[in-house]
């Protein structure tokens, strides 16, 4: 079953199950922290790619935006967790974003092609997720907090998207993200024991 | 010889020398296209800290201001790279920032100490050299944007300055500074042949 009436993103192979949402409404302190360290990982997977494509002009303006907004997101974040007394805390992360990254291929430029599509379907997830969030979410306060981030989320896809579609042939972006989303949702199929954004 | 009548940055053992202003003024396109990825390592620096000390309130909140504005300054040198038709590319790093790093010492506390104050050494060095760019650069648009830039530099030593004192005795960071203080202007007093903003 699955979680809500919001409407699917294209890009994901399978919308989160109604039982993700149980468990994160289940367990909001814990999804808020770990959301902090989120949005802290996208700016640093943005800082990063920076780094080792330094030459292409349209990437690192676009990456550099990117993790402008993380960083803003992240504050945000913070700011929440200060008001509600949760202090920063290292959180083991569940077994997604690893999994991810192990289907990055090592040789160019086949890396930087997986590395945007991995990049675009973590925010197209988020996305999906945090939409489901502000819609459930029975603190209107924070529903409306989750909901006001779930444009750039939509938006951070998109940029990953068209980035690779700069660089590759649509053909080839579209088949590997195709392969890739598969992957990404049934690294979703059972769902994590700690409630985690991608849990 | 000293390059300037600039007001010397307190933290600072030695100031510039004309030697490094000279070679900068004379390769103004390299110094710029070195600026970028100064601006982009001086993010990546204070996103990847804040990974290892995730549960510090104060020490996020203020590196995440500093990252930001980092990388608000690494968009600026690039659009003014774009302007003069200068291409991102990746340049050989200067002994500098590695020279620096081997002085961090491995075992906590003494990491975030080492960590922090060499961070705002780095910022008080790109303080004064930024300042004797605004002064010097004949260029009148150039030199006004690199005034713009002197004031978040100085503010961010101040920022590590002040993070190594909240969590550590003062007379601890007073001293510590001064070594590495003195280490710093040990490496910048024989100029690298390669124009750098830390040449």
């Amino acid at each position: 079953m699955t979680a809500t009436a919001n409407p699917t993103i294209n890009a994901l192979c399978e919308p989160t199950s109604a039982a993700w949402l149980e468990q994160a409404l289940g367990n909001i302190d814990t999804i808020l922290l770990d959301h902090s360290h989120c949005e802290r990982k996208a700016a640093s997977t943005a800082v990063n790619m920076m780094f080792r494509y330094p030459s292409n002009h349209k990437l690192v303006r676009q990456l550099t935006a990117i993790a402008q907004e993380e960083l803003e997101h992240f504050e945000q974040v913070n700011q929440i967790l200060e008001r509600r007394g949760i202090p920063l805390a290292p959180l083991n992360a569940p077994p997604y974003g690893k999994g991810l990254m192990s289907q990055i291929r090592h040789q160019e430029p086949h890396r930087l092609l997986d590395s945007l599509l991995i990049s675009g379907l973590i925010e197209a997830r988020s996305h999906e997720r945090l939409g489901l969030l502000g819609t459930h979410l029975p603190d209107p306060k924070l529903a409306a907090f989750y909901r006001s981030l779930m444009a750039s989320e939509a938006r951070h896809f998109g940029i990953y998207w068209l980035l690779a579609d700069t660089y590759f042939d649509r053909e080839i972006v579209q088949s590997r993200l195709a392969e890739l989303a598969i992957f990404e949702s049934q690294l979703l199929s059972t769902l994590y024991h700690e409630p985690r954004i991608h849990s």
